[in-house]
C-alpha cells in the first residue's frame, strides 16, 4: 500500500512569511511550490527548491491566477491564451530553478480559485491540460479526486493524480463540504490522521452523515501554514507510517520513506 | 564577413503596445524578449516566441530588475540572491515559453539599469553570470563591447558576445557617448548603416571628434520601438546585405540571412 | 439644451502610452482619470489634472478591480470589504493629485468589468455606493443609462448620472448591443455625430432594428485611444455646438463651452 | 515634559500578517500606516486606521518607494517627477480612507531605503518636501534626529519632528550605528526603556563608547513586528508614564495618555 502526502509550499512572499516550509519538507513527499503568480518570490522558491531537492522530496509546480494581493483564491476569468501563457510561464520559471536548485519539476498543480474552477468548469480545464501538453506531456496533473476534471484530463492524454484534503468533511456524494458550512473543516489531528488512513487502507472516507463513501485518492493534501497545521500533517504521517504504509510521490521518484 | 542584429521584442504589456514586433522580427537575426520584469506579459512573450520561431530568429531572455513601472531603466541595488533567483526565473519562464513555442533559448541579454550597471559593476556582474552558469552554461552573454564585463564573463566560462548600438554616437575611448548629452543619440538612417557596415567590415567607429576607434562587435542593436527606428533597422541590414555581410546570430543557429 | 461629453483620460502606463489626452483635453468637458488600478500611474495621473486643470474640465475617479494586466476588463469577484477599501483608496489618491494639481475630484466612474458588473449586479453595486458615500457622499456616480444601476444609486442618496456611449450601437430595448455581435461598435463620425445630436436633443437613439428608442443621458462617452476615436470625439462636440447645444459638465462646474 | 511614541503599522499584504497592530494601538500615540507602495493594502490599511480612530491614535502616511518585493527597503533611484507624484498618491489615498474610518491624517514619515536616503540626500529630500508641500503644508515630517533633514525641512517651511529609534545602539555623534554592525540593534527591553527614559528626561543617549551624547527626539519609534518587539514597546511605554512623562501625538491632536 502507497499514497502520496502533498503540500502547498515556498508561500513568502518578500518579507511577509507564511508557513513552516523546513517542518512541512520533513514531513510529505510532494512539495507544491508556488510560481509567483499568488504567492512566492523568485528567492523563496529557490530555497525551498533547494529544501526539496536535499530531502528528496517531490516538486511540482503550484500554478495560480496572476493575483498576489487576492492569494489566488478570488475567481478570475481569464481569456484562453492569456491564462494558457501564464501557466506556461510559471511552470517554466520554476523548472529554471528548479534545475539550478538540482532537481525538476514532476507535475502541475493549480491553486485556489484555479484549482476551484477547473474541477467543473471543462472549457478552462481544457486550457489547463493544454498548456502542460505543450510544456511538458509527461507532468501529472493533480486533481480533486471524483471531480470531472480526472477523466477529462486523461481523454486528454495527461496523467491525472487523485487528491483528497486530510482536513476537509465529505459530503455522502464525495464532494468537499463547503467552505462556507460548519464544519467544514476538520481540526483534531488524531481524527483526521485516523480518517486518511482509511482513505490509504481502504478507499474511503467517513461522511458527514456517517456514512462511509468512496474516496479514490493517490495523494493526500496536508497543509502547513500554522503549528496546528504542521502537528495535523505530522500525526497524518505516523499513523500512516504507523500501519505500514508507504510514503511516496506519485511520479515514481525515488523519495520513498 | 558576419554579424548580428539584435533588437529588443516583446515589449508589450497587457493593452498597452510598444513596437513593431512584426516588422523587427522580418529584420534582425536575434531577438531579445522581455521576460516581465521590466516589459512583456506571458501572452505578448510567447506570440513573440513563435514568430521567432517561425522565421528562424534566434531567441534570447532580455532578463532585468523588477520594475514594470520604471520599465527597467530605474537603478536597484538588490540583494545578490534575490536578483540571482529573479534572472533563473526570468530565464526559466521564457525557456517554457520558448519550448512550448518550438524554439529554444539561446542567450541571455540584460535590459535597461541591470545592463548598464553590470558593464562596469564587478560584484553585480558575478551574480549574473553566476544565474546564467546555473541554468545553462552554454548561454552566451551580450555585453558592452569594450566593458569590463566582456573579460569577466570569458574568465569566468561564459560566452561573451560583444554589441555595438546603431543609433549611439561613440567616445574616442570606444565608450557610449553618455545619453544626458547632445548628439548622443543619432537619427539618419544612411549615416547610421553606414557607420554599422564600416564596423562590420573594419572593426571601428567613427568617434565624435571625428577620430577612428575600435569597436569589436559581434552583434549590432537596432531599435523597433517607432516607424523610425523601424526604417533604421531596415537601413542597416539592407547596407550589410548589399554589401555582402552574413547576417547571421551568434549561437551558431541556421538562421543565416 | 445642455450635456456633458467625458472621456477615459490618463491611461498611460510606465514608459506605455495609451490615447492622446492633449486633443481629448480640449474636446471634453469630463475626463475620467485612471487611478493607477487598471491603467494610469502616479505621474500620468498628476500630468492629466494638470492640463485638465488648465482647461477647465472636471475630473473624476476612474475606478477599477486591481488588474493592471487585464486593464480592468477581466471580471473579479472581490470580497466586499477589499472591494469597498480599494475604491476609496483609489478615490483619495486621485483627490491627493487633483487638490496638489489645483482643481478636485467632482464625481466618480467605474471603469470596465467592475461598470458592467455594478449595472446589473446589485450586491456588488451597494458596495461601490457605500464607498462612495463614504469618501464624499456629494460625488456622483456615472451609471450606464437605463440600467438598474440608476435608481439603486438614486434611492441610496447618490446623486446618479446617465451615460450613453457614442460609439455603440443599441437594442430597441435601449440595452448596449453586445460587443461579441456584428456591427456593436460604430465607426462612422459622421453617422456617431448624428446620433448624439438626436440623443442629445431628443432623448433617442436609433437601435439597430431602425427604431427609436429612449435614452435618457446626461452625458456622452467618447473615446480618445486612437486618431479615429479622436476625429469621432470632435466631430460630435463640432455637430453639438453648431446646434447650440451646451457642453457642460454635470456637477455644476463652470466649464461650459 | 513631553514626547511621542510612534509605530509602523498596517503592514499586512493580503493574506500575509506582519505585526501585531492591535497590541500596539495600545501603546503608541501615532501610528505610521503603510500606503499600499511597500506594504498595506487598501483593506488593511482602512482596518488600521478604524483601529487608530477608535483609540484616538494619531496617524501618519508611512510613504515608501513602489517596491513591495523589496519591503521598501531597497536603495532606488526615481525621476523626481515620479517620486513626487508617487508621494502625493500614497497620502491622498491614505488620507482617503482615513476620512472613512473617522479620522485625518496629521504627517508623514517616509520609509525604508527612502527614509534613509532623504535624511543626507538634499536633492531627494527636497523632492519629498515639495510633495508635502503640495498636498498639506500644515503636515509634519519625521525626520532622524540629528540629520540635516532637520533643518533642510524647516528652511523649507515644513515642520520637522525629530525621531528617535528605540531599538538602535548611538555612535558618539549621535548618528545611528550602522545595521552592519554587531550591537547596533537592542534586545534588552528594561535597558531600552531606561535609555528612552533618559532620551525624553534630558535629551540624551548613552553611545556604545559609554559617552552621553545629546540627542533631541520630539518622537521615538518603536516596533511591534514580533511578541518581543511589542513586549519592548510596552516596557518604554511603562517607563516614560511611571516617570511622567506625558505621551502625546507631536500633532497636538489630542491624545495624550
Amino acid at each position: 500500500m502507497q499514497i502520496d502526502l502533498n503540500s502547498d509550499l515556498g508561500e513568502h512572499y518578500g518579507s511577509w512569511r507564511m508557513g513552516d516550509d523546513e517542518s512541512m519538507l520533513e514531513t510529505v513527499t510532494s512539495a507544491n511550490i508556488a510560481c509567483g503568480f499568488h504567492a512566492g518570490d523568485p528567492k523563496t522558491a529557490f530555497v525551498t527548491l533547494r529544501g526539496a531537492a536535499a530531502r528528496g522530496v517531490a516538486v511540482g509546480a503550484h500554478v495560480a491566477y496572476p493575483d498576489l494581493a487576492g492569494f489566488g483564491r478570488r475567481p478570475m476569468t481569464l481569456p484562453a491564451d492569456e491564462l494558457e501563457a501564464g501557466l506556461i510561464y510559471q511552470i517554466g520559471a520554476l523548472q529554471g530553478l528548479a534545475r539550478a536548485a538540482g532537481t525538476e519539476v514532476r507535475y502541475v498543480k493549480p491553486h485556489g480559485a484555479l484549482y476551484n474552477s477547473i474541477a467543473f468548469n471543462e472549457a478552462e480545464a481544457a486550457t489547463v491540460i493544454s498548456a502542460i501538453k505543450q510544456i511538458n506531456p509527461e507532468f501529472a496533473l493533480v486533481c480533486l479526486a471524483g471531480s470531472p476534471l480526472v477523466e477529462q484530463a486523461r481523454a486528454a492524454g495527461l496523467r491525472a493524480v487523485t487528491e483528497a484534503f486530510a482536513d476537509r468533511a465529505y459530503e455522502p456524494t464525495g464532494a468537499l463540504v463547503s467552505r462556507s458550512e460548519p464544519g467544514a473543516v476538520l481540526h483534531d489531528p488524531d481524527l483526521v490522521a485516523e480518517r486518511m488512513l482509511r482513505l490509504a487502507q481502504h478507499g474511503t472516507v467517513t461522511a458527514r452523515d456517517g456514512s462511509e463513501v468512496a474516496v479514490h485518492a493517490e495523494s493526500i493534501c496536508v497543509h502547513g501554514d500554522s503549528p496546528d497545521a504542521v502537528n495535523m500533517a505530522r500525526a497524518v504521517r505516523a499513523a500512516l507510517l504507523g500501519a505500514g504504509v508507504t510514503l511516496q510521490n506519485f511520479s515514481g521518484a525515488d523519495n520513498a520513506r
